[in-house]
């Protein structure tokens, strides 16, 4: 009895763990994933899930945020990511010499944030990345490819989403055309806080930071602005004469042309202005994409558009545009929500249970249908017979064969369907026949 | 020119990434890994990357290794595993109760340990782990099994194995009955150093610690028994009636029993006294993976029983038997000796090149090609044709086509094949049967 030693077999709080039946179905997701990424061009890319902190802090110029886990190790300072994005930046600047531009790369991969514990929050969780990067150009037809690859790829999970996309540049228009240039990153701040707060918290947020009520009413009224290019067009066009305003409408304009050529679903995505993908570092075309009908969900993922990927690491200019899809809290949010599908409690196609010493016979039995794509398992543990019969019930596995000397002198094997009850006595053969059914 | 202030994009030393055209080559070795893993009805777990220092220091007593990356956040001391075995230990420990024995999961995984750097080893690498873990007994087939995994992943890899096998206490009924017990984790590990040593400089180790040169010559001679059992049968058993030395014959003898039943080639295994797997928590039988024909490379992975997964965690007895493939460990030492296939430039079967305005109707070809499954890319940079053409035939692209004014009006498409310097035009449905064949 030595109690008193052990140690409580617990993992660090707020990491993600599922049990084996439900993983099966996670891994089934990003092996969908991944299908599509391929199947648009897209090579895989393993960074390493330790960068330099001089690298990963880049952008923040050095600072270290308490977000991250960085540690020194002998005299380096190192950092798990937080996200896909700087390691990409970091290999495209290393390597822009010899890759082949526009570079397509996807990533799926955990990522790390040492925020506090919190239901829905992760401190390790997937992200899966597909970023498109242009050397000194990218046509907009990179922008279309994202949101396709949101189409393909929630209809490859069964998981119909509504694309949003609008352009940060019809904001950032408005305010240079409105006289608000100064306080530009602020009121973005807030207008990105309008599905939290609501209007009226909004609006006298916005007065509080001495927007004039005639702006105020002009940006509310602009962030509504939601519905199909053409819709959103003729709201937008009135509003403003500003150069940068007019090139964003034109942009979103291409994006139209391009999502037509893809042939994307019109019921697969629409125009709304409110999406603005907070005050981070994109520069263009920004998207979220949404679970069809639960608007009340958040976002299973988001992108957009970049100038330039890596200027903190190279004077190369290397514009680009991406999609993420949050996997771990999508997976997270469809089973709190009910709305994963049901799962199965083993993966298990075929018991065998041996009777007496025929667990050789068994093992080769087995053997000879695992080779011809069959999940069989021998029961080769030392339980009863009748606890195993018990957990081939418990497992739902929906075959049992029962094999003692009848069985190994005749060849022949009665075969239990679980879920009827019925039994059939085939040689093995005919076992593999109808179990491939 | 901001040049002073840009950071080098490197990366950490001793951390492995390969360029996208490799890693395309090492997702599908992964790939086809997991469904052997599956097809013989493991599971899937997949445990944080980062663990509590008490777990994963439990075996070392909580002594802290430089090896590891750990650190401490708030009050909370954590570490980056080292292996998959340990957090195996803990979720089977913390989950005995609800989990089905024998439980058999895989787990395909990063691991980290902070060693120096040096060629051909690496401080993040792969594990590709199966691992079966009983409740208080676990019949021998469960051995067998994870040979056969070797056999069924190397065959699926492509790249045969020898799996040579051994139980270690063999060994320790020698040391037993040859009155060096009180010595025997000092002759262990000099016995295991044989093939890097020699025998001369083993002898000379051996006597050093003081055994005398008759049981030196029994212990070197067992180290080179070597052959299918029946052989080693023969060789072994009239060096000792020790108890553990006969329980270790008869262990793998009902290893061969199964092994036979399973079905395994019997090219593709070997009996082999030297496989000790050094001073680790082994128990019972032990093996390793060898490259065929290329004993001289070090081996693609290892494994083995242990008597008891979780005594750190849990009261409960859980013995288990497990076999680990070292895939970047492998995935390099084949690249160093030119083993892998050659690698594709591109993973692009058509390349589609718009002239003047018909980008728009390249997307929607594109798309119509990409949707019946050919990996088809339009090239919508902005550069000159002769450089597109340049690019398909650097990237090694097998079919180009070239789109404009005639093209789309006539609906018809000219598909060069670039291996073969053909040309044919056809309409866009006739590209697709020819691109698919």
């Amino acid at each position: 009895m030595n109690e008193s030693k052990l140690i409580t077999p617990r993992k660090l709080a707020g990491f993600w763990e599922l049990p084996p039946e439900k993983e099966i179905l996670f891994e089934q997701m990003q092996e969908k994933i991944k299908k599509v990424f391929e199947n648009n061009c897209f090579v895989p890319l393993d960074t390493p899930v330790l960068e330099l902190s001089e690298i990963l802090l880049a952008k923040s110029s050095g600072e270290m945020d308490k977000e991250l886990f960085a540690f020194t190790k002998g005299s380096t300072s190192m950092c798990m990511r937080y996200d896909l994005t700087v390691p990409l930046a970091r290999f495209v600047a290393a390597n822009a010499n010899t890759l082949e531009f526009p570079f397509k790369r996807y990533q799926i991969g955990k990522n790390y944030r040492g925020e506090r514990p919190q239901r829905g929050r992760f401190r390790e969780f997937y992200q899966c990345d597909a970023d498109i990067i242009g050397s000194e150009t990218l046509s907009m037809v990179a922008d279309a490819e994202c949101v396709k690859l949101y189409l393909d790829c929630f209809d490859a999970l069964g998981y119909p989403v509504v694309v949003e996309i609008s352009n940060r540049n019809l904001l950032f228009g408005l305010i240079e055309d409105f006289g608000d240039s100064e306080k530009a990153e602020d009121i973005i701040i807030l207008l990105d806080k309008f599905d939290k707060i609501g209007e009226e918290s909004l609006i006298s947020s916005l007065a509080q930071l001495g927007i004039s009520s005639k702006n105020i009413d002009k940006y509310v009224s602009a962030i509504k602005v939601k519905g199909n290019f053409k819709e959103i067009q003729s709201k937008l066009s009135p509003l403003s004469n500003n150069d940068t305003f007019k090139k964003a409408i034109a942009e979103l304009e291409e994006v139209e042309q391009y999502l037509t050529a893809f042939g994307c679903d019109k019921e697969g995505y629409i125009y709304n202005v409110g999406i603005i993908r907070g005050h981070n570092y994109y520069t263009g075309t920004v998207f979220e994409a949404y679970l069809k009908g639960r608007r009340d969900l958040p976002a299973f993922g988001g992108g957009g558009r970049y100038d330039n990927l890596a200027g903190y690491f190279t004077d190369k200019k290397l514009p680009g545009v991406g999609m993420s899809i949050g996997l771990t809290r999508m997976f997270d949010l469809l089973d709190q929500n009910g709305l994963l599908p049901e799962i199965k409690k083993s993966n298990i196609d075929l018991f065998i249970i041996p009777l007496g010493d025929y667990t050789p016979h068994c093992v080769s039995l087995c053997s000879y249908f695992r080779s011809n794509g069959i999940k069989a398992e021998v029961a080769y543990d030392s339980k009863s017979f009748k606890s195993k019969m018990k957990e081939a019930d418990r497992r739902q596995i929906p075959f049992v064969m029962v094999v003692g000397e009848n069985e190994v002198n005749s060849g022949t094997y009665a075969l239990k369907n679980m879920s009827t009850g019925t039994q059939t006595t085939l040689t093995k053969e005919e076992c593999l026949n109808e179990l491939k059914r």
